[in-house]
């Protein structure tokens, strides 16, 4: 359609950005990059297994065979296959309906490899992508989703869900890398994507809440397709008049996008999830963990707790009484009474049935929760009081954070204990392998065929 | 899911809200209302066969059938069938795609039909349905989009494409209503609607404006079908405290959504455009219109023309210099310029060819724009010398507003021209009769067939 009024000549951010993703390539990632896509990969794949066959996914899918999809992509673990814009919907929600898939928090909240890995796996499963197209289109999308974050400070408190409106970028970019479209393109791939992004907060706690990542992926993979066709957008979607930076938060720093490109790479700062709940509540529920291994700690014979938590914790999960699982994956009393009884606040730990179990009901009610605005996000301090005694922990940082990694070791054994159930040990084991050694697989289609079920 | 954590007890307004939709009866609607759907079937019929072979389209098209998309319901005037959501965007983005499509201004700007009647052709074309069931999940769905849109005064400033936002709310209650779902599932159809609301004013003058309509229908549809299957969302989507009226509008008035139902019909307010571009810029229109009538004005020799306009034309439609046939329907100066040489704004005053028109340029290059706080919305004053003389015009209220509506008879010369050169005059005729009579219409697929081309 020609040019674009815009302010000032030459490229925009956004195009400076789209013409950096377009050229990126395998050789410009360090190591550590690398390591960090071989680690998402497989954790994700694990959280997405994890979920497959929860009732959730069962209505979507219900409508999508309704709509008549045809058979192009894999659903994971479910032998079954939608067209290719369905089955990252699928995948997409999967990977986030347990709360459990990673998390990047540099200056966002945000679970993007669900938006980019269902829409890649999608994609890829048309024709032959190697493994190392895979790593840098997946590169590729988490600089989209946390640059145009950061673009974007006063987008998480203004309401939104950025797994679904950063996702719907991030999506779009990794397909738009995957695909090989120009830099004029991949900003009408980013353009097209971000007029789609979308997901409240307010449905925190209902089955909207992964269908946002599951609509970031498919709208996303859309995007890009779209884009491929010719089809075009403004050229400054995030930091023109009326552009994201300025309509979907109440600051806008639109030239975070391209600050360090090439020099950090954001995928470095994934952090992956012990446990299966809102990123807030680690700090607590490794707080109650390490409580609970003390000597003489009796979980039911607890008389009290006092809890000191960052002020969001309260603000996102202050839901004292949650009424389902998915609802108690955002309950700060539920996630502290289960951690302090089991040891652990894994899947089974946030199901309908725990919820209103009433020795977790009991013991929800022996918590006091007081916030301290001078402890970090990962940081929480606990007191538990039992026979007249006082237990105290402190927190520095939560397990899964950047300062205090989940070892490759731990992220296998998540993924094994999430997998086993849906794929059996032997599927497992090989795409633990395969991950593992993701940037020599040949074609992405041997490692799909392996979570298929 | 079971109950949700919200403010107060009893019914939300989202829930009171949603009753009323589920209830709603032809019996209940005044004669004057089904007047007004029957003429908004018809206009808006019209405006999506005149843009039926754009090839915008093109590009849409080849992305969904390369996904697989089976064939259930038509893309109007293409012998084409779509799955029913692929089907509903492309009808949708056809309908608002020469920005010529029905207008609604209460405390909004929101082309509501495309979105509304794309996806409600869309379901329709798998069952049964008659003309009654028709016009009342019609009105169902104005009434949604344009009461939750005063229910966020401060959405339109707050930089987005209402008809893509609120598009999404209209027509998942629209085929909530259709479908007849029942209160509690309509609740969650506007939660799932809600949280996929997107469109971005940045995307003015781009292919994506008139996406935001199709994925509108698409989406809301999608909505409906979910909660159809039990899939759930927040019951306060509108009012919550981090719900549409909260974080899409710097002022929330929620309780505008319930205010006056069954008293006032909101699609009593729809207005028909008589030219083809943004609505502001028809004020403008009609007054250059009127001056290129009166004697001894010849474009050409014009000297020079002071056009006074609202503020918000010159920040809608500022751009004095457009460079394509989408740009050119948001700019003031050529609209002025096309609709003194031509006596006519239609849709071949908005070509790529007539925005490079040598004539058209000069034109543009003679008029002078100034605001004036003064006026209303629809109103423009103008006055033009040549020969040293000065002819003057005030519009008090342009044609097409509530104030100034087209004649049925209009809008019936307007369709007939939409539709020949897509289905031709004796199909043409046929539609102008079904839609007349639309309440007596057995099967909504006999109006669709006449449209197919």
């Amino acid at each position: 359609m020609g040019m674009h009024v815009r302010s000032g000549d030459g490229p925009t951010l956004t195009q400076d950005f789209a013409r950096f993703i377009a050229g990126l390539r395998f050789d410009d990632l360090p190591e550590k990059t690398v390591h960090a896509a071989r680690r998402g990969v497989l954790d994700w794949l694990g959280c997405a297994l994890a979920a497959s066959r929860h009732p959730t996914l069962d209505r979507l899918i219900a409508v999508l065979r309704e709509n008549g999809a045809s058979p192009q992509s894999s659903v994971l673990a479910r032998r079954l296959k939608l067209s290719a814009l369905d089955a990252a919907s699928v995948n997409g929600q999967m990977g986030h309906l347990l709360d459990y898939d990673d998390t990047h928090m540099g200056g966002v909240v945000l679970h993007a490899s669900s938006p980019i890995l269902a829409a890649l796996l999608a994609a890829a499963e048309r024709s032959a992508v190697s493994g190392r197209e895979l790593i840098v289109a997946y590169v590729a999308g988490f600089e989209a989703g946390v640059r145009i974050g950061q673009s974007s400070p006063g987008h998480h408190a203004g309401g939104w869900h950025l797994t679904g409106t950063l996702g719907t970028f991030a999506a779009a970019a990794a397909c738009g890398r995957l695909m090989k479209l120009d830099a004029q393109q991949l900003t009408h791939a980013l353009g097209i994507a971000g007029t789609q992004a979308a997901g409240m907060q307010q449905n925190r706690g209902t089955m909207c809440k992964s269908f946002h990542a599951g609509r970031a992926a498919s709208n996303g993979l859309l995007a890009a397709r779209l884009a491929q066709q010719g089809f075009d957008s403004s050229e400054e979607i995030v930091e023109g008049k009326r552009g994201f930076s300025r309509i979907y938060s109440a600051t806008a720093l639109p030239e975070r996008m391209t600050a360090g490109l090439g020099r950090e790479w954001q995928i470095d700062g994934n952090g992956h999830k012990p446990y299966a709940c809102g990123v807030v509540l680690h700090p607590a529920i490794d707080a109650m963990i390490s409580l609970g291994r003390m000597p003489g700690v009796v979980a039911e014979r607890t008389e009290r707790v006092a809890l000191s938590v960052h002020p969001l914790v309260v603000s996102i999960t202050g839901n004292a009484a949650p009424a389902s699982g998915l609802h108690s994956k955002f309950s700060l009393h539920h996630s502290a009474a289960v951690a302090l009884l089991d040891g652990d606040a894994g899947v089974a730990q946030y199901t309908d049935e725990r919820a209103a179990d009433p020795r977790v009901i009991a013991l929800r009610g022996k918590i006091e929760v007081s916030v301290d605005e001078r402890l970090q996000r990962d940081q929480a301090a606990a007191r538990l009081t039992i026979d007249g005694t006082t237990h105290e922990v402190f927190i520095e940082h939560a397990s899964g954070t950047v300062g205090n990694p989940m070892s490759d070791e731990a992220l296998r054994t998540k993924f094994m204990a999430n997998a086993l159930p849906a794929i059996g040990e032997p599927a497992a084991r090989r795409v633990v392998e395969i991950a593992g050694t993701l940037e020599r697989l040949e074609d992405v289609r041997t490692l799909i065929a392996e979570c298929t079920g």
